[in-house]
């Protein structure tokens, strides 16, 4: 069998990657949310998440400026939500507006989050490094909370809980089954 | 609905993961691998990856050596071998035989690379960051390389590779099926 380059495409290599929402609130507390896949735990004890965002991106401002973010992991009812925040900037116009989703404050940290999601992580930014392109925030988890029916016994149901894992572009994949290593 | 108390759990919530095998030699050009779902992209321009690997690790310390290493994504054939990779430590004993798998060296890299799997990326240390208990390696990806079966026009075929995606513990789950976001 023979392998063929893959070079252009070398990130999608790595996904399938669970796709969360990532909130914070500017200056005049204004929420703005945006799709992010490039996310991955970095620690558990200290619990440290790194999340990857563009230079360019708005929210990598506003979280760089509050040093607080959510971290909302949406499941398919919430596709079309996610595609708006993966695509268009909260620099101009109202995005959650445009997502149709409602948002209220985190228990503990000064960042919104999104009803309707299946778990939340609420984060103080730790430690933000250049990295190419992006910025790897590294948030402290201050907050874990999950909805029961759907993360329960330290997993996800998977057959549950529609997570929505990014395969590239505009299509996304669904866990499905669970197999046991021993 | 009441959302419950996770913070025990928050890395279990950013699952699941693709695994991955990560290898690398010694200074005595031994290979040793790893299994690892701390991993993520980093850049796409430049092309970076960043690794979340325990400070305790043998393959960490290897990759600090050499500066090169080799990402390997196996898919459910491979479950076992990935589990004694992910169970066993290379310091003591041949964890490559007890994986029951061959190796060969990279193309572009000095690192191995494990035959059967579905996908390759080889890389070059870039930068090693301390993050908690953790280190992030970030790694140049030089080639990548897959098996045009199951990896087509930019994407995983979900249907055709079965990649292992870490739920926690012993327990994995697949990705199944396609939904597209527009």
């Amino acid at each position: 069998l023979s392998l063929v380059d893959v070079k252009e495409d070398f990130f999608k290599v790595l996904h399938p990657k669970l796709t969360v929402l990532i909130a914070a609130y500017s200056k005049d507390k204004r929420p703005n949310v945006m799709a992010c896949s490039w996310i991955t735990p970095a620690s558990e004890e200290p619990p440290l998440i790194a999340a990857f965002l563009a230079r360019t991106s708005y929210t990598r401002q506003l979280i760089l400026e509050s040093k607080y973010f959510t971290v909302n992991v949406p499941t398919l009812d919430l596709l079309k939500a996610v595609w708006v925040a993966g695509t268009r900037s909260g620099r101009r116009g109202d995005k959650i507006k445009a997502m149709g989703v409602a948002v209220k404050p985190a228990k503990n940290v000064d960042a919104p989050i999104i009803d309707g999601c299946a778990a939340y992580l609420e984060c103080k930014l730790n430690q933000a490094i250049e990295v190419g392109e992006c910025t790897a925030l590294i948030g402290e988890v201050v907050e874990a909370y999950a909805n029961p029916q759907l993360f329960q016994a330290g997993a996800w149901s998977v057959e549950r809980a529609k997570l929505l894992l990014h395969l590239g572009g505009a299509l996304f994949t669904l866990p499905s089954g669970t197999v046991k290593a021993k």
